[in-house]
C-alpha cells in the first residue's frame, strides 16, 4: 500500500466500456483499458438469439457484454496503472441512460433465461431503441389532458428513449415479458446492484429518465389513464430507494471483487448518466457553461439557479447534475453515429485508397478535404435526424435528409454537410436555451469528437460560442471517479472533488467571425428545413415515410406494433 | 454495288457519338461503331484549354470530339456492316439539342482560334450547361410583360438550356465572343453544315430550341426590351433557311466524304433532336403514344392533333416530331446521369467487390438488391433534380434531395430511391400532360436505360402505363436513318419510312397493380416535396443554396455572372 489513494471510474458507452484508474489527489489518469461489446448494437437481427429480423427502430444489447467490461477492462486498467488494488478506495460508474433491463428479483435479465432467449422484448433496450414512440406520444397526450405538472420538466414532450415508454411498450406488446419481470432498471443502477447486491436508483438518472420529480413518480391514476393495468408499474417493479449524486450504494461483494480484480468492501458510488457525469469530470458546474458531451450521440447539460420552462429540453431536474442547481438537458440522438454511417455506407473506395496511401484515417482525410472548402461552396444542407431528433423536437420518427446534390457533388462535400448539419442541430438547442432564459456563454466539451479539431472549430463557428475542452481523454470515466471519491469520503462534496480532479483547456476554440457570419446564412436554410419537416402542420412527410416502412415490415413479418 | 440500299444514321450523345448502317428496306442494322468523346463534358475545369476552373452550372464540350466521331465511328460502322460505301445513299444525324456553337462564317468554332482558346464562353455550351438561368428568367419576364404569344408554346417558361438564353449569356458576359461570332448554331445544324457546306436549320429543332414559331423568330422589339443591343441576334447571326424534317440539306463534300469513308454526293438529311428522332425510330407517331427516350437524361415526346396550352412542357411545335401533328415535349435533365453519379460517388467498395466476384456490373448488382426490397421498405424519397428540373418546373436552380435516411440505410436502398425518384419525376410529366388534355395511353421507350429491366418495370408501375420497347439498340441512329431515307428519296415521307424501318416489342412491361398502388403512397410524398421545393412561395431553399454556392465561387475566382 502507498500513500496515494486511487479510484476506478467505469464508463459504459454504446459500443464499448472503458475503465480508468485515477489519482484521488489530482485526477491524474494512471491507467485505462477498454472492452468492446461483442454483440454491439443489435438493430437488424437478434444475433444474441435466433437471428430473427428486428422491427425498424429497434436497438437492443446483450447484458453479458457489460459484465465482460467489468471482468476485463477493470483489471486491465489496474494493470495498466500499476497500482495495488488495496489502494483503490472507490468505484464509480456511468452508463448510457435509459438503457433498460427487465430482470428477475436477483437482477438476472430475462433474456438470459431459456424461455426468453429469443424474445426480442426480453433484451436490454438500448437508449437509442425507438420502438416506443407510440407509447411516448400517448404518455404525453394523457399527461397534457390531466395537466400533469411534471410534464413541463421534460419540455412538454417525452422522448421515446425514456424508461417509461419502453416499460409501457413491453407491457403492451410483450405481456409475457412484463409478467415475468420483477424489476425494471436502468443500466447504471443494474451495474451498482450487481457490484454491491443493493438495488438503489441514482437521483440524476431517476429525474431525467424515470420521471422522478419533487420526490415522487407519476401517479397511479395517471398511469392507469394511459393504460389500464399499468398503474402499479412503479410500486410493483421500481420501489427501491433513490440516492443523491455521490451517494454510496454499498460495498463491492466478494464475488464481484474477484471478477473485477479489486478488493471486497470497496465503496461503490451511485451511478450517473454517461453524459451528466462529464459536468463533474470537466468541473463545468457554473451556470452559463454548457457541458457538451460529443460522441456517438451528443448530450448537453447546463446548470441554472432558477427553474425555467424550456420546451424541447430532454429533462430538467433539481440536483440532476450538481447538487442545488437545476440541470437542464438537451441532446442529439446521433452525431458521431452519422459520420460513422456515412463512411461505412456512402464513401467510395478511392477515398479509402488515398487515406491508406497517406497513412491517415478516413475521417482525417475527409476532414482535411472538408477544411479546404469555403463555407457554402458545396451548396448542401443536411438534417441530422438519421436517428430521430431528441432536442428540441423529441421526435424519433424524423429521419435524415440531404439537399442540394448535383452531378458534381462529391463524398467529401456530403461529409462536410453532415458535420455542419449536426452543428446546426446543436445551435438549435443552444438558441432554444437562450430563448427561454437559460444563458449559454461557453461550451465545455468532452468526448470522442474532440479529436476532430476541424469539427470542433466548425462547432464553435456555427454555435458562435467559445469552446473549452477537457484535457482528460476519459472525462466520463474521470467524472465517475469524482463521484467515487465523494462516496469513498475523500472529498466532502462533488464541488471540491471536481475542482481538485478536473483538468481543461480554457477557450481552446473561439468563433471565426467571418465563417460564423457565412454559416448564419446556411443555418437559416437548416432552420427552415428543421421547422418544415419537424414542426409540420399536420403529418410530416418523414412520419408518413416511417409509417410506410413499418407497414411493409409488418406485412413481411407478421409483426404488429401496438 | 448490290441491290440493297443502305443508310447511315449518326447519333451524337452527351458522352459519345454512334454511327449505324441500316438496310433501307427494313431498318435492319448492318453495322455500328461508337466513339467516346475525348474531352467528354467539361464541368469542373477547362481541360481543352488552360484547365481554369469553371463556374458552377457550366457544362462545355470541345467540337473536335464531334469530328472525331465522323472520322472514326462512321467508317467503323461501314466496316462492321461490310457494305460497299457506294450503296450508302443517305446520311442522317441527330444530336443533343440546344448544344450551342459560336462560329465564324466558315463554321469554325471560336474556341479553335488562338485568341479564344482559354475563353470559356467560346466553347460549345452543352445542352446541360445551366449558366444562363438568369437570362432565361429575364427572357420569360419580358415575354410575359409583352404578352408574347409564343411563350405559351414553351409552357409559359423557358429553360436555361435553350439556345436563346445561352446566346444572351454570351452577349452579356463575354461580349468579345459575341462580337467575333458570325453564326450561332446548334450542334445538329453545325454537323450538316460541315458535311455539305450548306448552313440550314432543322425545323423541329428550330421550333423547340430556337423559338421559331409560326414561321418567325421572337421580334426585334422583344429582344431589345430584354437587353438593348441584342435585338438583331437572329438577323445578324441566325438568318439561314429552315428545312422541314426529312428535308435534304445538300450532298456530302469531297473532303468530308474522304474523312468519313463515304461517297461524295451522298444525300444529307436535315438534322433532328436526338430525342425526337426516336419518334420515327420507334414508329410512335400516333397521338396518345409517349415516346420516352431514357438515357443520361430523358426526353418525352407526344403527338397531338390539337394544340393545348400545357404549362411546364419544354416546347410545343407544329410538325416538331412528325409532319402535321403538334409535338409536345417534356424532359428530365438527369436520369442515367444520376445513377452514374451515385455509383461513382456514393457506393462503398464492398458492393464493387461483390459485383466483381459475381461477374456482374455494379448497376446489375444494385438493381438486383433493389428488386429484393418491397415497395417503401427503405423509407426513402428522393428528388431527382441533381441537374435541375426541366419539366414541369423549368428550373435549373433546383437540386437533388434524399430524405428518410437512418443509421441503417444502405447504398442499395438509396440507389432504389433514386431510381424511384426519376420515375416519380416522369409521372409528374405524364400526369401534367393528361391534366392539360393530352392523353397518354402508352409509353414507347428507347434508350440506354432499356437494358435495366428492373428500372423499366418500376417505370411502368410508377407511371401506371404499359411500355412498348424499341427492339433496335440504336433507335436514335435508326431514326436518323429513317430521315436519311426520306432525304434520299427512298420513301415518300417519314410515315412510310418509319412504318417500314422501325421494330418494337408491344407492351413489354405492364403495371403490377399491387406495386403501383403502393407506389401511389410514396408518389404522394414525392409530389409534396416537388411542390414544396419546386413551387415554393417565395424563394426556394434550393435557390438560396445555389445563390450561396455561386457567391462563394465569385469570391474565390473573381468571376461575376451577370
Amino acid at each position: 500500500m502507498s500513500d496515494h489513494k486511487y479510484l476506478v471510474g467505469i464508463d459504459f458507452g454504446t459500443l464499448s466500456g472503458r475503465a480508468v484508474v485515477v489519482d484521488a489527489a489530482d485526477g491524474k489518469q494512471m491507467g485505462t483499458a477498454v472492452t468492446e461489446y461483442r454483440y454491439a448494437v443489435m438493430d437488424r437481427t437478434l444475433t444474441a438469439g435466433d437471428n430473427q429480423p428486428l422491427p425498424p427502430e429497434f436497438a437492443l444489447q446483450n447484458p453479458d457484454d457489460y459484465l465482460e467490461v467489468l471482468a476485463t477492462a477493470v483489471p486491465g486498467a489496474v494493470k495498466d496503472a500499476g497500482v495495488d488494488p488495496a489502494d483503490i478506495v472507490g468505484i464509480g460508474v456511468d452508463a448510457t441512460s435509459a438503457t433498460v433491463f427487465f430482470t428477475d428479483k436477483e437482477g438476472e435479465p430475462l433474456c438470459n433465461k431459456p424461455d426468453f432467449k429469443n424474445n426480442i422484448h426480453a433484451y436490454v433496450k438500448l437508449w437509442k431503441h425507438h420502438g416506443a414512440q407510440n407509447q411516448a406520444d400517448r404518455l404525453v397526450k394523457v399527461a397534457e389532458a390531466r395537466r400533469e405538472k411534471w410534464l413541463g420538466r421534460y419540455g412538454g414532450v417525452l422522448s421515446s428513449e425514456l424508461l417509461l415508454p419502453k416499460a409501457l411498450e413491453v407491457f403492451e406488446v410483450a405481456p409475457e415479458v412484463y409478467e415475468a419481470t420483477d424489476e425494471i432498471v436502468n443500466l447504471l443502477d443494474w451495474l451498482t446492484w450487481r457490484m454491491t447486491g443493493n438495488l438503489t436508483y441514482a437521483e440524476g438518472d431517476s429525474g431525467y429518465k424515470r420521471m422522478f420529480q419533487d420526490g415522487k413518480y407519476p401517479s397511479y391514476e395517471y398511469l392507469e389513464a394511459v393504460k389500464p393495468g399499468f398503474g402499479h408499474v412503479f410500486d410493483d417493479k421500481m420501489s427501491h430507494e433513490v440516492l443523491p449524486l455521490g451517494g454510496k450504494v454499498g460495498e463491492l461483494t466478494e464475488d464481484m471483487a474477484k471478477l473485477m480484480g479489486l478488493t471486497a468492501g470497496t465503496a461503490v458510488a451511485s451511478g450517473n448518466i454517461d453524459a451528466h457525469v462529464v459536468v463533474a469530470g470537466t468541473n463545468a458546474v457554473r451556470p452559463g457553461q454548457l457541458t457538451a458531451i460529443m460522441g456517438t450521440s451528443s448530450c448537453y447539460v447546463v446548470n441554472g439557479k432558477e427553474y425555467h420552462d424550456c420546451p424541447g429540453t430532454f429533462g430538467t431536474v433539481l440536483g440532476g447534475a450538481v447538487d442545488g442547481l437545476w440541470g437542464f438537458e438537451g441532446g442529439q440522438t446521433a452525431v458521431g453515429d452519422i459520420f460513422a454511417w456515412f463512411i461505412d455506407n456512402c464513401v467510395p473506395a478511392a477515398f479509402y485508397e488515398e487515406a491508406d496511401s497517406r497513412g491517415v484515417s478516413i475521417h482525417e482525410l475527409l476532414a482535411e478535404k472538408a477544411a479546404a472548402q469555403d463555407v457554402g461552396q458545396h451548396g448542401l444542407v443536411a438534417l441530422d435526424w438519421h436517428n430521430g431528433n431528441r432536442s428540441i423536437l423529441a421526435d424519433a420518427h424524423l429521419s435524415g435528409l440531404i439537399m442540394g446534390q448535383t452531378l458534381t457533388t462529391t463524398a467529401d462535400e456530403m461529409y462536410l454537410a453532415l458535420l455542419e448539419g449536426t452543428a446546426f442541430g446543436a445551435r438549435v438547442i443552444v438558441d432554444n436555451f437562450e430563448d427561454h432564459g437559460i444563458a449559454i456563454d461557453e461550451i465545455v466539451a468532452a468526448g470522442g469528437l474532440l479529436k476532430n479539431k476541424f469539427y470542433m472549430q466548425l462547432f464553435s463557428d456555427i454555435t458562435r460560442r467559445p469552446i473549452t475542452v477537457s484535457l482528460s481523454e476519459q472525462s466520463g470515466a474521470l467524472g465517475s471517479a469524482v463521484f467515487a471519491a465523494v462516496a469513498a469520503g475523500i472529498y466532502s462534496d462533488v464541488y471540491a472533488a471536481a475542482e481538485a480532479m478536473a483538468n481543461v483547456e480554457h477557450h481552446a476554440y473561439v468563433p471565426d467571425e467571418d465563417r460564423a457570419r457565412k454559416y448564419d446564412a446556411l443555418y437559416d436554410i437548416y432552420k427552415e428545413m428543421h421547422d418544415y419537416f419537424g414542426r409540420y402542420n399536420g403529418q410530416s412527410p418523414m412520419h408518413r415515410l416511417k409509417d410506410i416502412k413499418l407497414q411493409v415490415f409488418e406485412e413481411q413479418r407478421g409483426y404488429v406494433a401496438e
